[in-house]
């Protein structure tokens, strides 16, 4: 593993804990071979799609059940263990990464779809239910999930995180579409929160409360989503233009003239020609709009046709259709192996991933600068990003081996978000905070802001048995 | 003041606080003429719109800046004295009584607009600013708020409650529609939540954890909100149908379908009689849909076609259309006097209003079933209904000199919380707890969800001065 370490400073407040034999053959007892200490598998456990180290937890159970989930958690407050809850490993902050050692408790297992109510546009899954497989099961009956936030993710990750992705321009993120939870709190109890209603003011949102909360304050095991018919027509275009500025621009005016865009990517240069090398699609390399419009046929070509004017007026060129699934489809995969593809044009290297997400009026100064800053500095890069919500990610291509490159592409990373907290964004559009931007949160919410929080914790796991040393230290 | 008196056991665990004279004089000594302990300001501030007697608060103070309001929780939390923040007064379950005595902060001076940044559609506004102030001011704009509770309410309040009403099936609730925060701590710190920015994963969710807290946790002082362009085209239209079914029939297959639709209103012909009464309207007296559409022109021609052939396969006749904004406000007028006008149908009653709301292919069976338990007690009643949401109200018109009355209705609007509970619904989808629903919280929300929020109230208000005794007894 190819990782560079978390800064020195992460770890000083997050001591191991041990995982007392009596748990561990509690554990067993109760799980059998569904309770591992392989050195592999807690290895396997023990990292994500972050450039952190591998750190890897005392032992990974996996749970198939709320009753499952509910006996380990009980073990662990009984016994003080930390416990971090994984799904599909493609978080991006060091979610998982087992700093204060304990349980891997992973819900892949829980993979049944409970019940679809197609007539409400509704579904409850279990965790470990990934948004392809929702998808896909759900599809025949004209229905789908739109949050896609580019790995094959799992439901109880995307809420737990508060993904978003793609479609959020349109349909919102998790913060929008999740209706309801099973929970398993920190002492072990398993509760409900919110309904299948749309709309409660029924006490304080605990939905909301838990989604994004990375794990920190209790398992979610089921997730009740809101689901969309699939539209009558979907027709996708990409446009080229003469910088990044002109596709920020063009941008801007697409939601400024309230366009109901469905997904509006931004590639740059670098971007392209990695998925041109890797997946051999000829694009032009030149900042790209990747779009995508749902609706009516008229809704469709109505859209169409404003965002065609507005790209124009700015030199976009090439407007290029997809309207069969499979030439969309060819797009999609080269927007998903962006990243993929980027990390493979510099051999051995890792990706320092930023997520700023700033207002829309911002977004030209907000990217400007930072590809300013990074071309001075002369590392090599890429752009990829939602930029319809004022979104994006600059991935900083580091060699590992050299010190110097990550210091500057932290340092770099470090400008942008103190440029996008000045702009009145936020320091992560919908990766988390994990354990890379503690400090950012703190800048971004303020000092109180972040005690609150720390009280809300305290009241809800005062063990802090729950994916310790995660969002902040205790 | 004529209202029924809350249950008893509402008040057994609410004993009144004394205001001690020490806090009195620094707050006299502050705020000068801007504390008040007169009694009929006292009286006008321990009431609300709901059927409880009026339970007044030991002064009233009157806050003009977050600075204000800061010392005012400082010197609460010292004294440990309630305080029960003030907007407009019009919500529905009792929030505002001064059950434990306390201090009574009215907002209703912080009626700045901070910042509107139209290119965003993003505006900043202080509590007490009402939603027709914001809509008045920002007009000129091309712009709209377009949450809509009836009442002209404060937007701290509409925060508080987390408030819907008539365009919440096109456009969200509060809980959509607030990005970011000001509040006031119990302890008089005031921190800032959210940002501009459209989405975040930045910690917790502070914003959605104070939206619907009813000021149980602390004082929303300053509200950042979405906005929305004026749609190019508006059209409303009415339509009557031949019974409450039918008409809750057309609403279902409309949202199933997907339309768009801004406002999907229902009132029953018990409703229609009360504004044809009050406001001369001369409309037929049966179940009528009243519908706005809100897009491009080509846009709402389609949803209203799809409408229209939805409503005439159901027995919906005299579609009649209003689409100059005049047409559009008389229809809108009647709608958002059905309440007052009901009430003067009976001279001298009061009302016991519901507001469950439930998946929206339960609804008939949520409405008929509540129409035909009220039609069999006898007592007077109407309907009025954001149906579109799967909400709806049905208002018990009682005397409130007749305690059998009373027990009627409370006995009926406990059967229907029990059915939309069993209906996957909740018990209420805009007023709020308060002091009233605080039984059908447990049952909705159950114990162990309950028991959480308790665990919240207290890390953030240890010493529970922010409006005492509502949502849950501690």
């Amino acid at each position: 593993m190819n990782h560079p370490s978390p800064a020195p400073e992460l770890l000083q407040s997050s001591p191991r804990r041990e995982l007392p034999h009596a748990m561990l053959e509690a554990l067993r007892a109760r799980f059998g071979e569904r309770c591992s200490t392989a050195l592999a598998v807690r290895q396997q456990h023990g990292r994500d799609e972050s450039p952190f180290d591998v750190d890897p937890p005392d032992c990974v159970v996996y749970a198939q059940s709320n009753e499952e989930v509910a006996a380990v958690l009980t073990l662990a407050q009984q016994h003080g263990v930390p416990v971090i809850p994984y799904g599909a490993g493609s978080s991006l902050e060091g979610h998982l990464l087992a700093v204060q050692g304990g349980v891997s408790l992973d819900l892949s297992g829980m993979k049944q779809i409970l019940r679809v109510n197609a007539e409400d546009l509704t579904v409850t899954v279990q965790a470990g239910v990934t948004r392809n497989q929702l998808n896909t099961e759900i599809r025949h009956q004209g229905l789908f999930f739109p949050i896609d936030p580019g790995a094959d993710a799992s439901i109880g990750g995307m809420a737990a995180t508060r993904a978003s992705g793609t479609n959020a321009v349109r349909y919102g993120t998790m913060r929008e579409n999740v209706l309801g939870l099973t929970v398993v709190t920190a002492s072990g109890e398993i509760i409900r929160t919110g309904s299948r209603a749309r709309k409660s003011s029924a006490g304080y949102d605990l939905t909301r409360l838990f989604v994004g909360s990375e794990g920190t304050l209790g398992v979610i095991t089921e997730v009740t989503l809101k689901l969309f018919p699939l539209p009558e027509a979907v027709s996708a275009a990409i446009s080229f233009f003469p910088s990044i500025d002109a596709a920020v621009q063009a941008t801007i005016q697409i939601i400024q003239m309230g366009v109901p865009i469905a997904r509006c990517e931004l590639l740059d240069a670098n971007a392209i020609r990695a998925v041109n090398l890797h997946d051999r699609l000829g694009l032009r390399e030149a900042p790209m709009l990747l779009m995508e419009f749902h609706g009516s046929q008229a809704g469709v070509a109505e859209q169409a046709q404003l965002v065609q004017e507005i790209a124009r007026d700015l030199g976009g060129e090439d407007f290029e259709w997809a309207t069969t699934p499979e030439a969309r489809s060819r797009l999609w995969t080269a927007r998903h192996h962006a990243y993929l593809s980027a990390l493979q044009t510099r051999p051995g290297c890792r990706c320092v991933t930023t997520d700023t997400c700033v207002p829309i009026s911002r977004l030209a100064e907000s990217i400007n600068e930072s590809v300013r800053e990074v071309e001075e500095a002369g590392l090599p890069y890429f752009i990829v990003g939602h930029v319809g919500d004022g979104n994006f990610h600059l991935g900083y291509l580091i060699d590992p081996a050299v010190p110097a490159e990550r210091e500057t592409a932290e340092r770099l990373s470090a400008q942008m978000v103190q440029r996008a907290l000045r702009l009145e964004g936020t320091c992560t559009g919908e990766h988390g905070i994990g354990l890379h931007k503690q400090g950012f949160l703190v800048d971004e919410a303020g000092e109180g802001a972040v005690a609150l929080m720390r009280q809300l914790k305290l009241a809800l796991d005062p063990r802090n048995i729950m994916n310790p040393g995660k969002i902040f230290a205790l």
